[in-house]
């Protein structure tokens, strides 16, 4: 049975009673030696996820902290930089290196499209002064997965280096930040790790710490230098959300035992239920490209004269589904399902069923017609 | 009886079990009407330990997120601050001005002693141009608290703005932000508030709502500005750590029942009875005037032969009480007892017990002789 409420957002997304419970679990010296064990344990294992050599480095904030973290320890004020956009929080990574002086070039898409790889090289192509590209690997606003791996092939092919926002793919969507050559990728605790928000993680590969060393934008808490060379000591630079770090090892364990292939398989198995679900149901997918369309979260069209909501409220009051809504320009054309982390079939279905049931109290009565 | 282990050092502090409870809460949807009633309610409530009418503002981060926060929405590049630092947090909070452009003349003082209002009078005289005083209230690295009102009566008397470090200060020791005139407040959730570490608290006065407006620093997360107008809705501009909400939800409503004047008149009696009795030990304060001592974190002398480390690790292992060692140039030369938040005259005794204990096996044989 799905844990209730059943939280179809995505992120925070549900957290495991094994894992809340060492949430719970009394404060330690945070520069002590258990601490230090703990710190190490969950930075090696992350690696195993992000599927590098790098350090995995470990902040206290949310994972708009980390974006921040990309940008200020890799890029300099005027630095002409590619910021390619599918959606709400492809332009926050974009505002945030706006705000510390970089030179930003927009590559933007209507919401729901994928960005092309071709784009991307026109786009270095055209300005040989770019020296950084920023993507987000999946954009949790419009549920559309970029192609990543084809994206970083001509950032490579160019040289320039790849800032990616993995936030809500990173652990259940492919990412392989060496094979691939990504130079920078944040995550946080609160999607695909099924872990309480409060923890971001990022990693830079060797080019990405020669842009640190570069890089002249003013940072002190979010320094990845400076959580690196914590971190060697199995400490971080200033006290960490100690609570977080112990849920995290749990989560971490338990998600080497499902394996990451395995975890993979199932959201790609569960990514494709949704759809088909709400398909099904008579819905329009935000995203038409079944290539594209992101295993973690499905964004949905409002049919005409359904109240999002007040379809999010009969789903919620009703049936204990809760889900999201749009974002920014979507507010109110979209709702979104999550299905990241903890989710399973069987989770998806009561989700699937509770729509089934609200959509024709709020006038969607050829559901399923079609 | 004290929990064990006695987590006697400044942060993180002690969590009570109902406290450590609420962090085990199952997600929510950070966006609904739930938990905007706990952002509401906890905001609302800090005002009242605050001592303020302006909006408390909650940033998931640690405490020197906070104290970022604080300067990169108050200050500009090349502004001249008056830094006043008798300690490691209080160069740390320089620190991170400067790394931000603020132009700093530091006013430092021997680790140990307090801050004098005369001195900063005499270089806001000296020096016209300063128009910032960024100041630590409670020195955790050395125990001493700085006589802040005093400090803010001459700072508000050449009408410059004032940023307090008040993180291992407010809730425990007297600070009155608008009476006293305070421009800035920052503290963090692992101090007094007996709730785990991973949120930071901050206010601005009117006069910081206005040197905001004019603040050219860059900032994104740390921005109070989309802080205030977020929680106007009972929101976060970013996911927060909603555990850390919760188990401040419960926190706030234990101090509330315990009352701030009761709560501060604690932290002085207690802080009494750890100098009373480390003194009564034969040893040696950092702080040599008592006007100036701590009431949440005590700094004591590492007697001539014991090693610092050795002393923490018989507290430990054989006691059960885990006390702090020195930080940056006093590593090795003090060790640190907190007492601050969860913190009662039975855990003090306890770790005053341990003490004695422990220090004739370190080769302190006259304890107590003096």
């Amino acid at each position: 049975m799905p844990l209730k409420p059943n939280l179809r957002i995505p992120g925070p997304t549900p957290v495991p009673p094994d894992i809340l419970k060492a949430m719970a679990r009394p404060m330690v010296n945070h520069r002590g030696k258990p601490f230090a064990e703990i710190v190490r344990r969950v930075a090696e294992r992350l690696k195993d996820f992000f599927l590098t050599k790098e350090d995995v480095l470990l902040l206290t904030a949310s994972g708009t902290g980390g974006l921040e973290a990309a940008v200020v320890n890799t890029l300099s004020p005027g630095q002409k930089v590619l910021s390619v956009s599918i959606g709400a929080f492809g332009d926050r990574f974009a505002a945030i290196a706006e705000k510390y002086g970089a030179d930003i070039t927009m590559l933007q898409y209507e919401w729901g499209q994928a960005a092309q790889p071709e784009d991307v090289r026109k786009a270095l192509e055209h300005d040989a002064e770019i020296s950084a590209v920023m993507v987000t690997h999946n954009e949790t606003s419009t549920g559309v997965t970029n192609p990543l791996e084809e994206i970083a092939k001509v950032v490579r092919e160019f040289d320039k280096l790849l800032l990616v926002d993995a936030i809500s793919s990173l652990g259940a969507i492919p990412l392989d930040m060496d094979d691939w050559g990504l130079d920078c990728v944040v995550t946080g605790s609160q999607k695909g790790w099924m872990v309480p928000p409060g923890l971001a993680f990022a990693a830079l590969s060797e080019r990405g710490w020669k842009a640190y060393e570069e890089s002249t934008m003013p940072r002190f808490y979010f320094d990845l230098g400076r959580a690196r060379d914590s971190q060697a000591k199995g400490q971080t630079p200033w006290t960490p959300a100690v609570s977080i770090f112990f849920a995290l090892d749990v989560a971490l364990e338990k998600m080497g035992q499902e394996g990451l292939e395995s975890i993979l398989a199932r959201h790609a198995r569960i990514g494709k239920i949704v759809r088909d679900g709400v398909t099904a149901l008579g819905l329009d997918l935000l995203c038409r490209d079944e290539r594209y369309a992101s295993n973690t979260v499905t964004a949905i069209k409002s049919p005409d004269g359904v109240d999002v909501s007040e379809l999010r409220r009969v789903l919620e009051d009703e049936h204990d589904v809760v889900i999201a809504g749009g974002q920014a320009k979507l507010s109110g054309r979209i709702f979104r399902i999550g299905h990241l982390g903890l989710a399973d079939e069987e989770d998806i279905q009561d989700a699937l069923d509770a729509l089934a049931a609200a959509l024709p109290k709020l006038g969607f009565t050829n559901a399923a017609a079609r």
